[in-house]
């Protein structure tokens, strides 16, 4: 047995999550059985998605139960294992979820190479996140070099690749994000040709401004008034990825939203594709993705950005935060020392 | 010079279209120059994107100017010819508009074999109608077979025919109309498995009930409360084809609807794709949709119903009641004898 400390989900949000909505928890873990490993938390991920995953209500994957775990990805190293594939010493990335220590038979892990870059790219700009924005930005948008494209949360661990990538494609990129410091990262380092701040009350004028030939793709990651700035301005065959829509979490502004008949009035006048699409569906496209952005990463051509929290006790905090807008890039928890 | 009638807008609908808006005149039409044909108008066809061109407001075609012809296809009779490809006496299909007769240039005009079907059904089950219905269900449904499909419009021009083709498919089939008479027909005729009447107040409950594995293509033609019954009971990777919004043409309904994020949340968690389309960007898809559904009409397995108004002064109204729902099948106006 193993004491280790992990964070459950105390009780279910009622609008805006809070702290008292976790719970830190000192528990005995098992020692691993045949075919099993023990992993040593080092990174935790903490991501958008989760918030859906703290309602009772289905969505994409099935809810955490009241007194689990909070579930999610990490960067881990092998302490003891029973699994052929796996040596201690390993560096795995998978599902080890809020927790100092996690069992895994190897269900969705895989191994992390720290030669080409920093491990905890593995759950940002080289992990889901990037692998998110790739796919959505290839398989679901199809962008074509010369279209414009807005990027919401521009400067998010999945907005920013894309906002990269498709600058690289030879797209006119425009980010929308929140405040001036992440407007000026998104233009100065990402390579947007104009970012929006979302704060603004004339984000609407300024969105139309911006586009003066309209938009072809939006990379949909809020929803809000930013999707209401964009809808009018979408040009006829303009594809829309819905790969998230934060603004909308927490419950607030849902009441504030426009109507259903003016987004399918665009989406038949404009004969517009929306499509919304989570990465679980997509694993398949995981070497791919690795084999064109990987070496982009490595010799500088992709800019990433991570936030860091300090401390798996921290974590509650770091993922209000973010629902919030508060994180600057990739959002991670440090749960242990490096290997 | 030949005397001609023919309907225009009269002024732009404020809300429901009313007789008012629309005004029937005698004017003079020249005779046809070179490469010109004058075409007598024996069928018009009326049809509800035919509501959109009469606002201002940008929508997928222009909109028709005040004081202009209503816009329209319609099946005629070559009466003076002047271009190569057409003879005196030949049947033809072709936007001659709201009128007695009119001078063409051969643009999207073509013939008219009468051995196939009845002339008229160019312009429903073997016209654009169905052609619209065709390209919904194989193009954007990406339909198949064993999946469940709902249709809303289930027994007019566009829809009787996807519920048809989906049945003759092995698909589940659907259907929403309006009242008992037009579900009887649905069930009966078109092979519908169930309809459901969508001025039933549990129409949710209902539609519940008729899809419990759920849904996996929606045939969109009105929007409104049938779609809002849809979206919860589509199912993951959903398709819907937006192809019309009848329920809210006339503005009714629209401050009723649910707002934009219930459906944004529905496309995300379910991964729905979403398309509008019109069939005009589907032009090169008639010669394979004929070659399929001709045949199917030709020897009954495809049936199909004509409403009919007589005469060209009627057409202001009878497109007032196909919005409201009162045709039942394909709309068509009676404007001269045939050939």
């Amino acid at each position: 047995m193993t004491q280790i400390q992990q964070v459950v989900l105390a009780e279910r949000p009622r609008g805006a999550p809070r702290l008292d909505n976790f719970r830190l928890e000192t528990v005995e873990l098992p020692a691993p059985g045949a075919g099993e490993m023990l992993l040593r938390t080092i990174w935790m991920s903490l991501d958008p998605y989760m918030r859906g995953r703290m309602d009772a209500a289905k969505s994409y994957a099935p809810p955490v139960e009241v007194g689990a775990k909070m579930q999610g990805g990490g960067v881990a190293e092998v302490m003891v294992s029973n699994h052929a594939d796996f040596a201690v010493g390993d560096i795995v990335m998978g599902p080890v979820g809020w927790a100092s220590h996690a069992i895994s038979d190897g269900f969705m892990l895989r191994k992390v190479d720290p030669a080409i870059a920093p491990v905890s790219t593995s759950l940002g700009v080289l992990g889901m996140p990037g692998q998110t924005a790739w796919v959505g930005l290839n398989d679901i948008l199809a962008a074509k070099p010369g279209e414009t494209i807005v990027v919401s949360a521009a400067t998010g661990a999945v907005g920013s690749l894309v906002g990269q990538l498709a600058g690289l494609k030879g797209m006119r990129v425009i980010g929308v994000a929140g405040g001036a410091a992440k407007c000026t990262y998104a233009v100065d380092t990402l390579g947007y040709e104009i970012c929006l701040d979302h704060h603004s009350d004339t984000l609407a004028d300024d969105m139309a401004a911006a586009v003066p030939h309209g938009i072809d793709c939006y990379y949909e990651n809020v929803g809000g008034k930013t999707l209401e700035a964009v809808l009018p301005l979408m040009n006829t065959f303009g594809r829309i990825a819905v790969c998230g829509m934060i603004a909308w979490y927490s419950g607030k502004g849902i009441d504030d939203a426009i109507r259903l008949p003016a987004a399918w009035r665009a989406i038949l006048t404009k004969r517009l594709r929306v499509q919304g699409f989570i990465i679980f569906d997509h694993m398949d496209r995981l070497a791919p993705f690795l084999a064109e952005v990987a070496p982009m990463v490595s010799d500088g051509r992709i800019a990433y950005r991570e936030t860091v929290a300090d401390g798996l006790e921290n974590a509650p905090a770091a993922f209000l935060k973010l629902l919030e807008g508060g994180n600057f890039g990739k959002q991670l928890v440090r749960v242990g020392p490096d290997a």
